[in-house]
């Protein structure tokens, strides 16, 4: 691993850390309040709290640090002096996410989440039924959502810079649900014209991920449009590039460093672009028509969708597109002229191949 | 009709004219953004824009406008002229209403809205499937939601105000949430302790529906903290009143003026305070164990419950309590000391007579 990457996950630990603290202590009372109301209510309001605070990377709360480093450009380089202003940004990173883990799970069916129940199953078994447990994880979702709004308008800067982030944040919610509903639909209505795969990993990962997170510590750090704008063109290419390393991961990843078996990402039928590159000659359309989407998709059937992937040379092309994609992050990088030295340029800089590079 | 309910229902109408326009023209590039990702994706926006547009009211907004008036003291006292600053929170909380709207139907299973089908059935339509169109429905009041806070921090006023603004909306979609999640729980695993009736009411209708909209009129006008708690003194009785008379004219109320059968409260289960007040003595009980909640009971049936409602005093013990709500607000507002000839004392006596006195 480079020295740059090595700063990011440097950066990742400490915001982690301080993340994981602020966040319990900040959902706390909130618990308290709706345990108050009924114990039904603490339940949901608990699963959010075991859903944030169970372990999540917290790569989006530092991106949020890296974005307020890069332009509010502080003399004092430590990590910590830089991390109170945007605290409560981060925290709201990070329950935007909950909310969104808490929706996808009930709409994928998904019933595990970090080695645990998600929280339609939880809420289901708490209240006796399948349908009332999927209403109650919709509501659990929409009640992190209003946390994740709260925690962010409480920054303590300058309340023009809060509420340019605020409608930076309202944005990442309408980008991440309007690239949902254009993938779903997308393998829906199979043949009418659909948006590239990559319209939608810009919609549905990158905005959240990356250029959302970036565009909240820049506007809290008060910077320029022109700015914002530099960051995003810098973050959009590695947010989709983050999005094509996990379509690589989900079929040629490590299992035991992924967490997730090899195959999940075919048996459900995710349009990764691993598929989208396969398409195209009769053999490949075939067996994709045969296993894609299938369940109960033997090993066999599973293994040769992903020899396949390698053989069409599917996979040659998704990784150059990385490539290329992790340059044109690097020459936006390069365009904001931060300074190489500097703490902005540094973080930004090992983002890069900690996302783009990573293993799991 | 008095005077005073005269001016509120004048005021409705203003507002409603200036909303139907400003939000019109508000969602028009967002449904054609929407398109340009995909034609589903701006079925959905469609449905968000066909529902947002199809005949609401507009008593929320007309509350905003009413809390802005109160505590902004304008000396030009024409509606027109304190529109304008509070337009966009106004389109918020319409939207805020499409959002929950959305998300409702879904819960309820509710296939029509205003005359025609609700969006998780045309949505289900669209993409050719119960799931995917109930999961589309949630993305889609995901969407309205985003919308909505993206409305409110658009308001052409100091940022500290809006930000004031957009906690208290955060707010509202946290006790609306807190309260459905409640009453949800407390139908599922009846016997266990559950919050009141009136509880329930408070979060789930008293805030998205009277004290919300008037925190971001006031907030919106830089009224003080202690301003903002005078007027949810007045909101609170004035919002549950409200809901109160809901429970009552779905059992007694013209089926002609409030578009909804006799005894569709009844037969979905609802725990209305008529309920509420008819427990305790076992022929009721006898009688709501037979008939509450079930969508084939006989007319003869609701009937009986209606008669009972009556019969043990629900009916005018709810009547009663209405009434000393409405008595409440007005020394609320009595308190407040705006000048009983003031635009805004004008508007908050007005809507006591139009939202407590309602027939429809």
């Amino acid at each position: 691993m480079s020295h740059a990457a090595d700063s990011f996950h440097a950066l990742l630990g400490q915001v982690r850390t301080h993340v994981d603290v602020e966040l319990a202590a900040w959902l706390r009372p909130r618990v308290a309040a709706a345990t108050a109301v009924s114990a039904e209510v603490g339940a949901a309001a608990t699963a959010i709290e075991g859903l944030s605070l169970g372990g999540g990377k917290r790569m989006r709360a530092a991106l949020v640090h890296a974005g307020y480093v890069a332009c509010a450009a502080p003399s004092d380089e430590s990590v910590a002096a830089a991390l109170a202003p945007v605290s409560r940004a981060m925290i709201a990173v990070e329950l935007l996410q909950t909310y969104l883990l808490i929706h996808d799970d009930w709409m994928d069916d998904d019933d595990v989440r970090r080695g645990g129940p998600s929280v339609h199953v939880v809420l289901a078994e708490r209240l006796g039924g399948k349908r009332i447990g999927d209403a109650a994880a919709v509501l659990a979702g929409d009640l992190a959502s209003g946390y994740a709004q709260d925690a962010l308008l409480e920054s303590p800067l300058p309340a023009d810079r809060v509420v340019a982030a605020a409608r930076a944040f309202a944005r990442i919610q309408e980008d991440v649900v309007t690239g949902q509903l254009a993938e779903m639909s997308a393998a829906a209505v199979a043949g009418r014209k659909a948006p590239s795969v990559e319209t939608i990993h810009e919609l549905k990962t990158a905005s959240y991920t990356v250029t959302g997170p970036l565009a909240l510590g820049a506007h809290l750090a008060g910077a320029t449009d022109a700015r914002v704008a530099e960051l995003a063109r810098y973050g959009r290419p590695l947010g989709i590039a983050f999005q094509l390393r996990d379509d690589l991961l989900g079929a040629f990843g490590d299992p035991s460093a992924t967490g997730k078996p090899v195959g999940n990402d075919i048996r459900q039928g995710k349009r990764t672009a691993l598929v989208a590159e396969m398409r195209g000659d009769a053999a490949s359309e075939a067996l994709l028509a045969r296993v894609l989407g299938r369940e109960d998709a033997s090993d066999a059937d599973v293994d040769a969708v992903v020899r396949a992937m390698e053989t069409t040379g599917a996979k040659a092309r998704v990784e150059a597109r990385v490539g290329e994609l992790l340059g044109e992050a690097r020459s936006a990088l390069t365009a904001m002229n931060l300074g190489e030295a500097s703490f902005g340029h540094r973080w930004l800089d090992g983002a890069i191949r900690a996302l783009g590079e990573r293993s799991a």
